[in-house]
């Protein structure tokens, strides 16, 4: 009965604005109630601000309500009703992002997909498996165990696997498996008005199709702003027989980059090859208690055979040597590659402890591997004529690097040298031929970089996209464009 | 002069419609020598009927005229005049596509790109490299010569890149190096209104972006329906240390497909894995002068330095050993690698020597591996049952096969039969989850199969997009939807 009302109004809140914060028209939660149940939608302040952010700095945005829908027929229905209405809509995932991708920042619902967790279709022969939002990586790698096949994509938080195609996540197996892109053969979406299709076709994953626009790459980095991902059809990999993982430690950055750009030459099938320059080398050492000497180092890991395996070590400690690098042992076993792992993983973490207390946020160029070298030194002397702090990770192999930049949000001094300097960086790489976001994806803060990286006939082209696919601006309003 | 009084016609002319063949406005052909040249532009029956057509049984249908463009500003004032008077546009590479993509249906202006063929911006240590559409792929293998780095995707025809780039083409080396798709980095594009953009952003080829919409992967397999691919920029690999083929029979096609995916399973990085039914064995080698027992064959290379080769090659004898297959002496030396590729290459001339005289078509259905043992014998069932002659050649390691149909064209009957076992076979691999083409394209010819893949709310997406870039549809109007 609410829901019919409410549906009724349509018409006449047709007019809500789609570019400012509206409250939600009367009757409208109710509405959201009829289709979920009652304890599936939240209006309470502490539940609306845990969803109005992501793991960035951009300030909080709340939602105007959270809805959990449990089968993709309700995420039919709300978005219906909240398109009928003109009332913004929101996916969450994990809320693991770091563009502000799920900041609500034109108010409106919140989708949280989370409890949609079904993983379906796992087929051993064809190497695939469908998972719903609510499912994350480490759940489907989970699930996968004793199967022989894994999920490679590993953007280092748990996320969502469907937020990660949303974002077009990839991270540090990237260089070897590629990004979230080629990994999805298939995506259900919801679009804003309620209708749903499968982008290539229903139940199908073959491994290759040219069968009109590919519907799944365009979705796949929308992030959120096109429609819901609510069931992504994975591409899964055979797990590697053997794995092994050094650190090599380089007199220069230079020289870690040449070193990079050789492995790949020799077409060594490097499985992950992560470049730390000499300040995070020093802030992860004394986070993980490894001794570590401070200087620029890269941490490759290898998967094949145990036959082959061997060649590549060989191959790969030989590179290392001709640029000047020394190598430590081997880690094969699961434990201590473990260790060299977390060591990585715990960057973050590590940058933060660098100056307690204060706010973390990672900027995300990548250049052409070649411009790396340059790139990275250029942009180390603007860290220290900006006095500030941002040790630099990166998946060196696909030319993406990150500074996490630590800084004090109360001084706005500071605030402002640090949007400076992102501006520089995105800048620097957009002249080296480079995009201001590799893996991140725009969310809030690249848009004014995007129409500079594009250009404006490149952004007319996206905004065009979005016109058709979502005439009202009602999905994600306000991010990438 | 001529020029400006056409373009005073425009809008008189605006009504021109596209949904029938019309002649082109007055002066119209005055207007495109003027921008292009006389020679430049030909209204011969000749030259408009060998650019109506491509290798496919698509009836001809030839356009009003051609023009050669030399540079990109020439496609774009170009477009910009066929644009304003509503004449249909058809890009033309090397006219070797398999699905009538150049034919002409509404008649217009076909822009021949061979005569752009810079080949720009080589960069060895980024692996990257820009090409024009007069560059075919065996022209920039030529080119690369020396560098170590090649570019490997081989749809069998010397085709123009960037024309592969709209079919979204793939070919033999898929397997390994993936399709065109993950191996475009930038497409430079006219869009029907003569505005050009980069679907990366102008000079960039970073390895991989998270910024806004991929609009690169939405251009890749467009078929020319969005607007002109007047460069791509390529992604290289590097050339193999060492390489090495050979031949496995196998007592089924079961057999040889299960040997296939355990392959796969075993993540043997295999290069080529072509599948090969005993008909097409026995044309094949009558056609080459090859002995082959006429018997289900699989045709593998290998690529990896000399000692992985090695162990690559044991893992792959075990596993066709295991699948009751035998096989013959591997082939390193480029001479014998080049025999027999040969034989597999020929299979088009091969088949057709079954019936001299007749006409050719290839289906081209793509299906999970799972599905393939099935769908290949249930298809050569249909094949016995419908009295038609079509030896199957597939790239087995992706799921994608084609039957080489052989008929005689002035046969109604048999046209007729042609006709519905392309139906029913598209409608089987829709049935095992599959798609109606794997790499040869809708074209023509299967946009009622596309709409049965999609489904038309999927449908319906591609055509907001199509409406959204080309909203007058004048570029290769016909094609796709």
């Amino acid at each position: 009965m609410a829901l019919r009302r409410v549906l009724g109004l349509g018409a006449a809140l047709g007019r809500r604005s789609c570019c400012s914060q509206h409250p939600l028209p009367p009757d409208f939660v109710e509405a959201l109630r009829a289709v979920v149940g009652g304890p599936n939608v939240s209006t309470a302040m502490a539940v609306r601000e845990q969803h109005g952010h992501d793991e960035s700095m951009h300030a909080c945005a709340p939602p105007d309500a959270v809805v959990w829908p449990q089968a993709v027929g309700q995420v039919q229905e709300l978005a219906a009703l909240c398109h009928r209405c003109h009332v913004p809509m929101v996916p969450f995932g994990t809320g693991t992002g770091l563009e502000g991708g799920v900041n609500a920042v034109q108010g409106g619902v919140c989708f949280d997909l989370s409890r949609m967790d079904a993983i379906t279709e796992l087929s051993l022969e064809d190497f695939s498996v469908a998972v719903e939002p609510g499912v994350t990586r480490k759940a489907l790698n989970s699930y996968l165990r004793g199967t022989g096949l894994w999920f490679p994509v590993d953007p280092g938080a748990d996320a969502s696997l469907c937020g990660m195609a949303a974002t077009g996540a990839s991270g540090t197996n990237a260089v070897r498996y590629g990004t979230m892109r080629p990994n999805v053969l298939n995506l259900r979406v919801v679009l804003p008005d309620g209708r749903l299709f499968h982008t290539a076709g229903p139940g199908r994953q073959p491994r290759k199709r040219a069968a009109g626009y590919d519907l799944t790459s365009l979705f796949v980095g929308s992030e959120g702003t096109l429609g819901f991902l609510t069931q992504a059809t994975l591409r899964l990999h055979p797990l590697p027989e053997a794995t092994a993982a050094t650190i090599a430690t380089f007199p220069s950055v230079r020289a870690a980059v040449d070193c990079t750009v050789q492995v790949l030459q020799a077409a060594v099938p490097v499985a992950r090859i992560e470049f730390l320059d000499e300040v995070m080398v020093g802030a992860c050492g004394r986070f993980s208690g490894l001794e570590l000497p401070e200087a620029p180092l890269l941490l490759l890991e290898l998967h094949g055979s145990r036959h082959s395996l061997a060649e590549q070590q060989r191959q790969a400690e030989e590179i290392v040597r001709l640029n000047g690098g020394s190598g430590v042992a081997w880690a094969e076993e699961p434990e201590e590659r473990g260790r060299l792992w977390d060591m990585r993983h715990s960057a973050w973490y590590a940058a933060l402890a660098l100056r307690p207390g204060c706010q973390g946020y990672s900027t995300d160029v990548c250049v052409p591997i070649s411009r790396l070298p340059d790139v990275v030194v250029e942009t180390k002397r603007d860290l220290q004529d900006s006095s500030l702090t941002g040790p630099m990770v990166g998946h060196v192999g696909d030319g993406n690097f990150h500074c996490i930049l630590v800084f004090n949000r109360q001084d706005p001094a500071e605030a402002q040298r640090i949007h400076a300097f992102t501006q520089r960086l995105g800048r620097r790489a957009l002249a080296a031929g480079g995009t201001c976001t590799g893996e991140h994806g725009v969310g809030l803060g690249k848009r004014a970089l995007l129409l500079e990286e594009l250009g404006p006939e490149g952004l007319d082209t996206l905004r065009c996209i979005k016109a058709a696919l979502d005439p009202h601006n009602l999905m994600n309003p306000g991010k990438v464009l």
